[in-house]
Protein backbone atom coordinates (compact mmCIF):
# COMPACT_ATOMS: atom_id res chain seq x y z
CA UNK A 1 0.00 0.00 0.00
CA UNK A 2 1.78 3.39 -1.04
CA UNK A 3 0.09 6.37 1.64
CA UNK A 4 -0.67 9.43 -0.24
CA UNK A 5 -2.55 11.36 2.57
CA UNK A 6 -2.10 11.31 6.00
CA UNK A 7 -4.48 12.66 8.73
CA UNK A 8 -3.57 13.84 12.10
CA UNK A 9 -5.92 13.92 14.73
CA UNK A 10 -5.23 16.51 17.31
CA UNK A 11 -2.50 18.87 16.72
CA UNK A 12 -1.11 19.28 19.99
CA UNK A 13 2.64 19.12 20.69
CA UNK A 14 3.06 15.97 19.58
CA UNK A 15 0.45 15.54 16.96
CA UNK A 16 2.05 18.58 15.50
CA UNK A 17 5.54 17.25 15.88
CA UNK A 18 4.45 14.07 13.92
CA UNK A 19 3.13 16.33 11.12
CA UNK A 20 5.97 18.62 10.88
CA UNK A 21 8.45 15.59 10.69
CA UNK A 22 6.21 14.46 8.04
CA UNK A 23 6.11 17.67 6.19
CA UNK A 24 9.64 18.72 6.38
CA UNK A 25 10.85 15.12 4.96
CA UNK A 26 11.55 15.40 1.44
CA UNK A 27 11.07 11.86 0.69
CA UNK A 28 7.98 11.60 1.83
CA UNK A 29 5.52 11.90 -1.18
CA UNK A 30 2.54 12.75 1.06
CA UNK A 31 -0.13 15.04 1.90
CA UNK A 32 -0.68 15.95 5.11
CA UNK A 33 -3.48 17.21 7.01
CA UNK A 34 -4.95 17.89 10.70
CA UNK A 35 -7.94 17.86 12.24
CA UNK A 36 -8.35 19.69 15.45
CA UNK A 37 -11.32 21.03 17.63
CA UNK A 38 -9.91 24.71 17.98
CA UNK A 39 -9.74 26.34 14.42
CA UNK A 40 -7.74 28.54 15.39
CA UNK A 41 -4.86 25.52 16.28
CA UNK A 42 -5.69 24.60 12.68
CA UNK A 43 -4.92 27.72 10.78
CA UNK A 44 -1.98 28.07 12.97
CA UNK A 45 -0.60 24.10 12.04
CA UNK A 46 -1.35 25.43 8.09
CA UNK A 47 0.24 28.58 8.94
CA UNK A 48 3.70 27.43 10.24
CA UNK A 49 3.56 24.21 7.80
CA UNK A 50 3.05 21.45 10.31
CA UNK A 51 -0.28 20.55 7.75
CA UNK A 52 -0.43 21.33 4.21
CA UNK A 53 -4.43 21.17 4.92
CA UNK A 54 -6.53 21.53 7.86
CA UNK A 55 -10.50 20.20 8.76
CA UNK A 56 -12.63 21.54 11.18
CA UNK A 57 -14.87 18.70 10.66
CA UNK A 58 -13.94 14.65 11.41
CA UNK A 59 -15.54 12.87 8.45
CA UNK A 60 -14.39 15.37 6.30
CA UNK A 61 -10.84 15.72 7.74
CA UNK A 62 -10.66 11.25 7.43
CA UNK A 63 -12.93 10.63 4.24
CA UNK A 64 -9.70 10.38 1.73
CA UNK A 65 -6.74 9.39 3.96
CA UNK A 66 -5.00 6.39 3.96
CA UNK A 67 -3.46 6.57 7.11
CA UNK A 68 -5.07 8.27 10.26
CA UNK A 69 -2.94 9.15 13.12
CA UNK A 70 -5.26 9.85 16.27
CA UNK A 71 -2.73 12.08 19.00
CA UNK A 72 -5.08 12.49 21.31
CA UNK A 73 -5.40 11.71 25.60
CA UNK A 74 -6.03 7.64 25.73
CA UNK A 75 -9.16 8.13 27.24
CA UNK A 76 -10.75 10.52 24.04
CA UNK A 77 -9.73 7.41 22.18
CA UNK A 78 -12.44 4.94 22.07
CA UNK A 79 -15.13 7.72 21.49
CA UNK A 80 -12.78 9.30 18.56
CA UNK A 81 -12.94 5.86 17.12
CA UNK A 82 -16.29 5.23 17.22
CA UNK A 83 -17.05 8.95 15.31
CA UNK A 84 -14.56 8.30 12.28
CA UNK A 85 -15.06 4.71 11.76
CA UNK A 86 -17.92 5.24 9.42
CA UNK A 87 -16.14 8.05 7.50
CA UNK A 88 -12.71 5.87 6.92
CA UNK A 89 -12.08 4.93 3.28
CA UNK A 90 -11.51 1.31 2.46
CA UNK A 91 -8.29 -0.06 3.21
CA UNK A 92 -7.81 2.84 5.36
CA UNK A 93 -4.93 2.69 8.23
CA UNK A 94 -6.14 3.80 11.93
CA UNK A 95 -3.21 4.09 14.12
CA UNK A 96 -2.17 5.92 17.59
CA UNK A 97 0.48 6.77 19.78
CA UNK A 98 -1.19 6.69 23.10
CA UNK A 99 0.78 5.60 26.22
CA UNK A 100 -0.79 2.04 26.96
CA UNK A 101 -1.94 -0.33 24.12
CA UNK A 102 -4.14 -3.05 25.70
CA UNK A 103 -7.27 -1.28 26.12
CA UNK A 104 -6.38 1.28 22.99
CA UNK A 105 -6.30 -2.54 21.08
CA UNK A 106 -9.14 -4.03 21.85
CA UNK A 107 -11.06 -1.14 21.16
CA UNK A 108 -9.60 -0.37 17.68
CA UNK A 109 -10.39 -3.85 17.51
CA UNK A 110 -14.23 -3.57 18.58
CA UNK A 111 -14.69 -0.53 16.81
CA UNK A 112 -12.51 0.07 13.40
CA UNK A 113 -13.80 -2.16 10.42
CA UNK A 114 -14.55 -3.76 8.77
CA UNK A 115 -13.38 -1.59 5.78
CA UNK A 116 -9.79 -0.45 7.66
CA UNK A 117 -7.16 -1.24 10.24
CA UNK A 118 -6.40 -0.65 13.67
CA UNK A 119 -2.92 -1.15 14.41
CA UNK A 120 -1.58 0.67 17.88
CA UNK A 121 1.53 2.62 17.93
CA UNK A 122 3.89 4.78 20.97
CA UNK A 123 6.62 6.44 20.59
CA UNK A 124 9.23 6.78 23.09
CA UNK A 125 10.21 10.10 23.06
CA UNK A 126 8.47 13.50 24.31
CA UNK A 127 8.97 17.27 25.12
CA UNK A 128 8.80 19.87 27.45
CA UNK A 129 7.53 22.13 25.40
CA UNK A 130 3.85 22.49 24.80
CA UNK A 131 1.31 23.00 21.94
CA UNK A 132 1.76 23.95 18.42
CA UNK A 133 4.06 26.33 18.42
CA UNK A 134 6.67 23.64 20.40
CA UNK A 135 6.08 21.28 17.41
CA UNK A 136 9.74 20.33 16.54
CA UNK A 137 10.12 17.90 13.49
CA UNK A 138 12.75 16.24 15.18
CA UNK A 139 11.30 15.15 18.09
CA UNK A 140 11.51 11.39 16.93
CA UNK A 141 14.53 11.34 15.20
CA UNK A 142 16.86 8.44 16.07
CA UNK A 143 14.18 7.28 19.06
CA UNK A 144 12.31 4.50 19.35
CA UNK A 145 8.77 3.98 17.99
CA UNK A 146 7.09 1.02 19.42
CA UNK A 147 4.64 -1.03 16.83
CA UNK A 148 2.40 -3.18 18.39
CA UNK A 149 -0.15 -5.06 16.11
CA UNK A 150 -2.45 -7.90 17.50
CA UNK A 151 -1.99 -11.17 16.11
CA UNK A 152 -4.87 -10.92 13.61
CA UNK A 153 -3.55 -7.52 12.06
CA UNK A 154 -2.44 -7.34 8.80
CA UNK A 155 0.79 -6.93 7.66
CA UNK A 156 -0.60 -3.87 5.23
CA UNK A 157 -1.16 -2.09 8.55
CA UNK A 158 2.01 -2.62 10.44
CA UNK A 159 3.72 -1.81 6.98
CA UNK A 160 1.83 1.62 6.98
CA UNK A 161 2.70 2.38 10.74
CA UNK A 162 6.24 1.21 9.91
CA UNK A 163 6.41 4.03 7.10
CA UNK A 164 5.20 6.73 9.12
CA UNK A 165 7.90 5.66 11.66
CA UNK A 166 11.19 5.48 8.93
CA UNK A 167 9.33 9.33 7.34
CA UNK A 168 9.88 10.79 11.33
CA UNK A 169 13.22 8.93 11.76
CA UNK A 170 12.21 6.93 14.48
CA UNK A 171 13.48 3.16 14.73
CA UNK A 172 10.55 0.71 15.16
CA UNK A 173 10.07 -2.21 17.42
CA UNK A 174 6.91 -4.12 17.09
CA UNK A 175 5.97 -6.04 20.74
CA UNK A 176 2.26 -7.41 21.95
CA UNK A 177 -0.02 -5.18 23.35
CA UNK A 178 0.84 -6.73 26.87
CA UNK A 179 4.31 -6.55 26.49
CA UNK A 180 4.22 -2.91 25.76
CA UNK A 181 2.26 -2.15 28.90
CA UNK A 182 4.27 -4.31 31.47
CA UNK A 183 7.44 -2.70 30.10
CA UNK A 184 6.14 0.94 29.99
CA UNK A 185 4.77 0.48 33.57
CA UNK A 186 8.16 -0.54 34.76
CA UNK A 187 10.27 2.57 32.59
CA UNK A 188 7.97 5.08 32.14
CA UNK A 189 4.91 4.98 34.77
CA UNK A 190 6.36 3.91 37.65
CA UNK A 191 8.88 6.24 37.53
CA UNK A 192 5.58 9.10 37.11
CA UNK A 193 3.99 8.08 40.13
CA UNK A 194 7.26 7.77 42.27
CA UNK A 195 7.32 11.43 42.01
CA UNK A 196 4.32 12.06 43.46
CA UNK A 197 4.33 9.20 46.55
CA UNK A 198 7.43 11.16 47.17
CA UNK A 199 5.80 14.58 47.53
CA UNK A 200 2.84 12.46 49.58
CA UNK A 201 4.66 10.80 51.62
CA UNK A 202 7.27 14.03 52.33
CA UNK A 203 4.01 16.47 52.49
CA UNK A 204 2.37 14.03 55.34
CA UNK A 205 5.18 13.72 58.01
CA UNK A 206 4.21 15.90 60.59
CA UNK A 207 7.02 18.74 60.34
CA UNK A 208 6.91 18.85 57.02
CA UNK A 209 7.26 22.77 57.72
CA UNK A 210 10.64 22.46 58.67
CA UNK A 211 12.04 19.76 56.61
CA UNK A 212 10.38 21.79 53.89
CA UNK A 213 13.06 24.29 54.27
CA UNK A 214 15.91 21.15 53.68
CA UNK A 215 14.37 20.02 51.11
CA UNK A 216 16.70 20.84 47.88
CA UNK A 217 18.11 20.05 44.74
CA UNK A 218 17.59 16.33 44.81
CA UNK A 219 13.89 16.69 46.35
CA UNK A 220 13.69 19.14 43.26
CA UNK A 221 14.63 16.43 40.81
CA UNK A 222 13.04 13.45 42.00
CA UNK A 223 9.55 15.05 42.12
CA UNK A 224 9.45 17.25 39.00
CA UNK A 225 7.05 14.81 37.56
CA UNK A 226 4.29 15.41 39.37
CA UNK A 227 3.92 18.89 38.28
CA UNK A 228 1.73 18.80 35.33
CA UNK A 229 -1.71 17.44 34.79
CA UNK A 230 -3.40 15.09 37.30
CA UNK A 231 -5.71 13.87 34.84
CA UNK A 232 -3.43 12.61 32.34
CA UNK A 233 -1.54 10.69 35.09
CA UNK A 234 -4.96 9.62 36.45
CA UNK A 235 -5.98 8.00 32.87
CA UNK A 236 -2.28 6.78 32.42
CA UNK A 237 -3.11 4.79 35.61
CA UNK A 238 -6.45 3.57 34.68
CA UNK A 239 -5.28 2.60 31.27
CA UNK A 240 -2.38 0.27 32.57
CA UNK A 241 -3.85 -0.81 36.54
CA UNK A 242 -2.06 -4.21 36.61
CA UNK A 243 0.80 -3.59 35.15
CA UNK A 244 1.51 -0.65 37.11
CA UNK A 245 0.55 -2.42 40.11
CA UNK A 246 3.30 -5.17 39.31
CA UNK A 247 5.95 -2.88 39.12
CA UNK A 248 5.18 -1.39 42.25
CA UNK A 249 5.35 -4.97 44.03
CA UNK A 250 8.60 -5.40 41.96
CA UNK A 251 9.64 -2.48 43.59
CA UNK A 252 8.86 -2.76 47.06
CA UNK A 253 10.79 -5.91 46.60
CA UNK A 254 13.84 -3.81 45.58
CA UNK A 255 12.97 -1.36 48.19
CA UNK A 256 12.88 -3.50 51.13
CA UNK A 257 15.88 -5.18 49.98
CA UNK A 258 18.06 -1.93 50.13
CA UNK A 259 16.04 -1.56 53.49
CA UNK A 260 17.84 -4.71 54.81
CA UNK A 261 21.36 -3.67 53.33
CA UNK A 262 21.37 0.10 54.75
CA UNK A 263 20.45 -1.64 58.62
CA UNK A 264 23.09 -3.92 58.38
CA UNK A 265 25.85 -1.50 56.41
CA UNK A 266 26.77 -4.37 54.61
CA UNK A 267 29.35 -5.16 51.55
CA UNK A 268 25.98 -5.75 49.86
CA UNK A 269 24.42 -2.17 49.66
CA UNK A 270 27.59 -0.84 48.33
CA UNK A 271 27.84 -3.54 45.43
CA UNK A 272 23.56 -2.23 45.03
CA UNK A 273 24.63 1.33 44.60
CA UNK A 274 28.22 0.41 42.49
CA UNK A 275 25.62 -2.18 40.22
CA UNK A 276 22.98 0.66 39.50
CA UNK A 277 25.47 3.56 38.65
CA UNK A 278 27.17 0.83 36.39
CA UNK A 279 23.58 -0.22 34.75
CA UNK A 280 22.38 3.19 34.63
CA UNK A 281 25.55 4.16 32.73
CA UNK A 282 25.57 1.15 30.07
CA UNK A 283 21.76 2.25 29.45
CA UNK A 284 22.27 5.77 29.18
CA UNK A 285 25.86 5.18 26.69
CA UNK A 286 23.20 2.78 24.41
CA UNK A 287 20.13 4.75 24.76
CA UNK A 288 21.79 8.16 24.14
CA UNK A 289 25.39 8.15 22.36
CA UNK A 290 27.41 10.70 22.00
CA UNK B 1 33.98 36.08 70.23
CA UNK B 2 35.30 37.89 67.55
CA UNK B 3 36.51 35.29 64.37
CA UNK B 4 39.59 36.42 63.17
CA UNK B 5 41.02 33.62 61.59
CA UNK B 6 38.77 30.67 59.63
CA UNK B 7 40.32 27.87 58.36
CA UNK B 8 38.30 25.65 56.15
CA UNK B 9 40.01 21.57 55.77
CA UNK B 10 39.20 20.08 52.81
CA UNK B 11 39.45 22.02 49.83
CA UNK B 12 36.82 20.10 47.19
CA UNK B 13 34.13 21.89 45.51
CA UNK B 14 31.96 22.34 48.76
CA UNK B 15 35.18 23.67 50.91
CA UNK B 16 36.15 25.82 48.43
CA UNK B 17 32.61 27.36 47.45
CA UNK B 18 32.53 27.96 51.16
CA UNK B 19 36.03 29.21 51.67
CA UNK B 20 35.25 31.58 48.61
CA UNK B 21 32.48 32.73 49.92
CA UNK B 22 33.82 34.47 52.87
CA UNK B 23 36.72 35.56 50.91
CA UNK B 24 34.25 37.60 48.85
CA UNK B 25 32.46 39.12 51.67
CA UNK B 26 34.14 42.47 51.95
CA UNK B 27 31.84 42.52 55.80
CA UNK B 28 33.92 39.78 57.04
CA UNK B 29 37.08 40.83 58.22
CA UNK B 30 39.19 37.81 58.27
CA UNK B 31 41.66 35.60 57.36
CA UNK B 32 40.94 32.44 55.61
CA UNK B 33 43.17 29.82 55.03
CA UNK B 34 42.60 25.53 53.95
CA UNK B 35 44.43 22.43 54.20
CA UNK B 36 44.37 20.02 51.33
CA UNK B 37 46.15 16.94 51.35
CA UNK B 38 46.77 17.46 47.66
CA UNK B 39 49.56 20.35 47.52
CA UNK B 40 48.36 21.21 44.06
CA UNK B 41 44.90 21.98 45.46
CA UNK B 42 46.14 24.20 47.88
CA UNK B 43 48.27 26.43 45.36
CA UNK B 44 45.00 26.40 42.96
CA UNK B 45 43.35 28.07 45.92
CA UNK B 46 45.91 30.91 46.49
CA UNK B 47 45.58 31.45 43.14
CA UNK B 48 42.16 31.65 42.51
CA UNK B 49 41.21 33.99 45.47
CA UNK B 50 40.07 30.76 47.47
CA UNK B 51 41.72 31.36 50.78
CA UNK B 52 44.30 33.81 51.79
CA UNK B 53 46.51 30.88 53.02
CA UNK B 54 47.63 27.10 52.12
CA UNK B 55 48.94 24.66 54.79
CA UNK B 56 49.78 21.17 53.99
CA UNK B 57 50.05 20.13 57.63
CA UNK B 58 46.93 19.60 59.64
CA UNK B 59 48.53 20.87 62.79
CA UNK B 60 49.74 23.81 61.19
CA UNK B 61 46.22 24.78 59.61
CA UNK B 62 44.92 24.91 62.72
CA UNK B 63 46.74 26.16 65.35
CA UNK B 64 45.79 29.79 65.42
CA UNK B 65 42.42 29.46 63.67
CA UNK B 66 39.34 31.04 65.93
CA UNK B 67 37.17 28.87 63.44
CA UNK B 68 37.81 25.22 61.81
CA UNK B 69 35.06 23.68 59.33
CA UNK B 70 35.86 20.21 58.43
CA UNK B 71 34.35 20.15 54.76
CA UNK B 72 35.25 15.92 54.20
CA UNK B 73 33.06 13.20 53.43
CA UNK B 74 31.02 12.52 56.90
CA UNK B 75 33.18 9.31 56.95
CA UNK B 76 36.72 10.84 57.33
CA UNK B 77 35.18 13.40 60.09
CA UNK B 78 35.76 11.00 63.23
CA UNK B 79 39.76 10.23 62.39
CA UNK B 80 40.36 13.94 61.01
CA UNK B 81 38.84 15.42 64.54
CA UNK B 82 41.06 13.13 66.34
CA UNK B 83 44.33 14.41 64.23
CA UNK B 84 43.00 17.82 64.75
CA UNK B 85 41.98 18.28 68.93
CA UNK B 86 45.58 18.33 70.02
CA UNK B 87 46.49 21.13 68.25
CA UNK B 88 43.27 23.34 68.42
CA UNK B 89 43.85 26.87 70.24
CA UNK B 90 41.84 27.35 73.12
CA UNK B 91 38.31 28.54 72.47
CA UNK B 92 38.64 27.77 69.27
CA UNK B 93 34.88 26.44 68.04
CA UNK B 94 34.81 22.99 65.21
CA UNK B 95 32.39 23.17 62.81
CA UNK B 96 31.27 20.37 60.10
CA UNK B 97 29.03 20.17 56.94
CA UNK B 98 28.54 17.00 56.93
CA UNK B 99 25.29 15.32 55.56
CA UNK B 100 24.24 13.54 58.96
CA UNK B 101 24.38 14.91 62.25
CA UNK B 102 23.65 12.37 65.26
CA UNK B 103 26.95 10.75 64.62
CA UNK B 104 29.12 13.40 63.64
CA UNK B 105 27.85 15.63 66.85
CA UNK B 106 28.31 12.77 68.74
CA UNK B 107 32.24 12.51 67.75
CA UNK B 108 32.75 15.83 68.09
CA UNK B 109 31.58 16.10 71.59
CA UNK B 110 33.82 12.90 72.45
CA UNK B 111 36.67 14.16 70.71
CA UNK B 112 37.02 17.70 70.36
CA UNK B 113 37.90 19.78 73.33
CA UNK B 114 38.27 20.36 76.49
CA UNK B 115 40.08 23.60 75.09
CA UNK B 116 37.84 23.51 72.08
CA UNK B 117 34.02 23.44 71.12
CA UNK B 118 32.61 21.32 68.10
CA UNK B 119 29.29 22.40 66.76
CA UNK B 120 27.32 20.60 64.03
CA UNK B 121 25.98 21.87 60.66
CA UNK B 122 24.87 21.67 57.26
CA UNK B 123 24.39 23.40 54.51
CA UNK B 124 21.60 22.49 51.91
CA UNK B 125 23.42 23.68 49.13
CA UNK B 126 25.09 21.76 46.49
CA UNK B 127 26.15 21.90 42.73
CA UNK B 128 26.57 19.70 39.88
CA UNK B 129 30.23 21.04 39.70
CA UNK B 130 33.20 19.61 41.27
CA UNK B 131 36.20 20.55 42.43
CA UNK B 132 38.35 23.42 43.40
CA UNK B 133 37.62 24.95 39.98
CA UNK B 134 33.76 24.88 40.24
CA UNK B 135 33.82 26.75 43.16
CA UNK B 136 30.89 29.15 43.84
CA UNK B 137 31.12 32.19 46.32
CA UNK B 138 26.99 32.67 45.65
CA UNK B 139 26.27 28.79 46.17
CA UNK B 140 24.91 29.72 49.89
CA UNK B 141 23.51 33.05 49.25
CA UNK B 142 19.78 32.51 50.53
CA UNK B 143 19.94 29.09 51.04
CA UNK B 144 19.19 27.17 54.55
CA UNK B 145 22.26 26.44 57.10
CA UNK B 146 21.42 23.61 59.34
CA UNK B 147 23.16 25.20 62.93
CA UNK B 148 22.50 21.63 65.05
CA UNK B 149 23.69 22.46 68.57
CA UNK B 150 23.77 19.64 71.31
CA UNK B 151 22.35 20.44 74.17
CA UNK B 152 25.51 21.50 76.33
CA UNK B 153 26.54 23.36 73.65
CA UNK B 154 27.96 27.04 73.99
CA UNK B 155 25.99 29.62 72.69
CA UNK B 156 29.25 30.86 71.79
CA UNK B 157 29.62 27.93 69.34
CA UNK B 158 26.35 28.69 68.28
CA UNK B 159 27.18 32.34 67.64
CA UNK B 160 30.44 31.71 65.54
CA UNK B 161 28.90 28.90 63.17
CA UNK B 162 25.98 31.49 62.37
CA UNK B 163 28.49 34.44 62.18
CA UNK B 164 29.77 32.05 59.18
CA UNK B 165 26.41 31.34 57.98
CA UNK B 166 26.02 35.35 57.78
CA UNK B 167 29.31 35.35 56.02
CA UNK B 168 28.04 32.69 53.22
CA UNK B 169 24.91 34.45 52.90
CA UNK B 170 22.83 31.83 54.18
CA UNK B 171 20.04 31.52 56.95
CA UNK B 172 20.96 29.57 60.05
CA UNK B 173 18.09 27.21 61.20
CA UNK B 174 18.87 26.00 64.42
CA UNK B 175 17.99 22.18 65.49
CA UNK B 176 18.43 18.84 66.94
CA UNK B 177 20.73 15.88 65.59
CA UNK B 178 18.04 13.56 65.42
CA UNK B 179 15.71 16.50 63.90
CA UNK B 180 18.22 16.96 61.39
CA UNK B 181 18.70 12.88 60.37
CA UNK B 182 15.44 12.57 60.33
CA UNK B 183 14.20 15.40 58.33
CA UNK B 184 16.75 14.88 55.42
CA UNK B 185 16.38 10.99 55.59
CA UNK B 186 13.22 11.85 53.98
CA UNK B 187 13.68 14.59 51.96
CA UNK B 188 16.96 14.39 51.03
CA UNK B 189 18.28 10.92 51.53
CA UNK B 190 15.49 9.04 50.58
CA UNK B 191 15.48 10.69 47.16
CA UNK B 192 18.59 9.68 46.16
CA UNK B 193 18.27 5.93 47.06
CA UNK B 194 15.34 5.97 45.09
CA UNK B 195 17.08 6.89 42.27
CA UNK B 196 19.54 3.40 42.72
CA UNK B 197 16.34 1.18 43.65
CA UNK B 198 14.54 1.92 40.34
CA UNK B 199 17.84 1.38 38.56
CA UNK B 200 17.84 -2.01 40.42
CA UNK B 201 14.68 -3.07 40.33
CA UNK B 202 13.89 -1.92 36.02
CA UNK B 203 17.47 -3.59 35.42
CA UNK B 204 16.48 -7.22 37.28
CA UNK B 205 13.65 -7.29 34.74
CA UNK B 206 14.05 -10.35 32.78
CA UNK B 207 12.99 -8.23 29.40
CA UNK B 208 15.25 -5.41 30.09
CA UNK B 209 16.87 -5.65 27.15
CA UNK B 210 13.69 -4.68 24.89
CA UNK B 211 12.40 -2.30 28.10
CA UNK B 212 16.05 -0.23 28.51
CA UNK B 213 15.19 1.00 24.62
CA UNK B 214 11.76 2.39 25.96
CA UNK B 215 13.11 3.96 28.67
CA UNK B 216 13.36 7.53 27.73
CA UNK B 217 13.42 10.64 29.73
CA UNK B 218 11.93 10.41 32.79
CA UNK B 219 13.69 7.23 33.60
CA UNK B 220 16.64 9.16 32.76
CA UNK B 221 15.39 12.03 35.15
CA UNK B 222 14.01 9.99 38.24
CA UNK B 223 17.66 7.96 37.61
CA UNK B 224 20.18 10.88 37.74
CA UNK B 225 21.20 10.66 41.31
CA UNK B 226 22.05 6.81 41.22
CA UNK B 227 24.90 8.19 38.77
CA UNK B 228 28.00 9.49 41.32
CA UNK B 229 30.21 7.67 43.84
CA UNK B 230 28.60 4.69 45.44
CA UNK B 231 30.75 5.15 48.52
CA UNK B 232 29.78 8.66 49.23
CA UNK B 233 26.20 7.22 49.06
CA UNK B 234 26.65 3.97 51.19
CA UNK B 235 28.63 6.38 53.91
CA UNK B 236 25.61 8.57 53.85
CA UNK B 237 23.45 5.62 54.50
CA UNK B 238 25.71 3.73 57.69
CA UNK B 239 25.85 7.22 59.67
CA UNK B 240 21.62 7.44 59.31
CA UNK B 241 20.78 4.08 59.02
CA UNK B 242 17.43 4.36 61.17
CA UNK B 243 16.09 7.39 59.76
CA UNK B 244 16.26 6.12 56.13
CA UNK B 245 14.49 3.24 57.18
CA UNK B 246 11.91 5.08 58.93
CA UNK B 247 11.66 7.35 56.11
CA UNK B 248 11.07 3.67 53.78
CA UNK B 249 9.04 2.59 55.78
CA UNK B 250 6.91 5.64 55.75
CA UNK B 251 7.53 5.46 51.55
CA UNK B 252 6.24 2.12 51.63
CA UNK B 253 2.71 2.58 53.27
CA UNK B 254 2.24 5.79 50.81
CA UNK B 255 3.11 3.35 47.87
CA UNK B 256 0.58 0.78 48.89
CA UNK B 257 -1.78 3.57 49.70
CA UNK B 258 -1.53 4.67 45.73
CA UNK B 259 -1.46 0.98 44.48
CA UNK B 260 -4.92 0.40 46.09
CA UNK B 261 -6.19 3.32 44.18
CA UNK B 262 -5.00 2.71 41.22
CA UNK B 263 -6.57 -0.56 41.02
CA UNK B 264 -9.56 0.94 42.25
CA UNK B 265 -9.32 3.79 39.64
CA UNK B 266 -11.35 5.92 41.76
CA UNK B 267 -11.33 9.94 42.14
CA UNK B 268 -9.24 9.30 45.24
CA UNK B 269 -6.31 9.02 43.11
CA UNK B 270 -7.53 11.65 41.07
CA UNK B 271 -7.48 13.70 45.04
CA UNK B 272 -4.00 12.38 45.14
CA UNK B 273 -2.12 13.39 41.92
CA UNK B 274 -3.69 16.86 42.37
CA UNK B 275 -2.47 17.03 46.19
CA UNK B 276 1.17 16.23 45.36
CA UNK B 277 1.13 18.62 42.45
CA UNK B 278 -0.10 21.58 44.36
CA UNK B 279 1.71 20.62 47.34
CA UNK B 280 4.79 20.70 45.35
CA UNK B 281 3.85 24.50 43.82
CA UNK B 282 3.72 25.76 47.10
CA UNK B 283 7.07 24.54 48.26
CA UNK B 284 8.74 25.45 45.40
CA UNK B 285 7.21 29.05 45.35
CA UNK B 286 8.23 29.50 48.89
CA UNK B 287 12.07 27.94 48.48
CA UNK B 288 13.03 29.19 45.03
CA UNK B 289 10.94 32.22 45.10
CA UNK B 290 10.95 34.72 41.55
Amino acid sequence: MSIKRITIIGLGNIGSSVALAVSNNDAADVEVSGYARNEETGREAVRLGVVQRFCDNLAEAVFDADLVVLVTPVAAMENLMRQINPHLAPGAVVADVGSTKVDVNKWGKEIIGPEATFIGGHPMAGSAASGIAGANGDMFRDTVFCVVPERDTSPAACAALEQLVQWIGARPIQMSAQQHDQYVASVSHLPMVLASMLVTSATSHQDWDVMSQLAALGFREMTRMAAGSAEVRRSICSTNKQAIADSIDRFVSTLQDYRQHILQDDEELLALFRDAGAARRRWLETRYPR
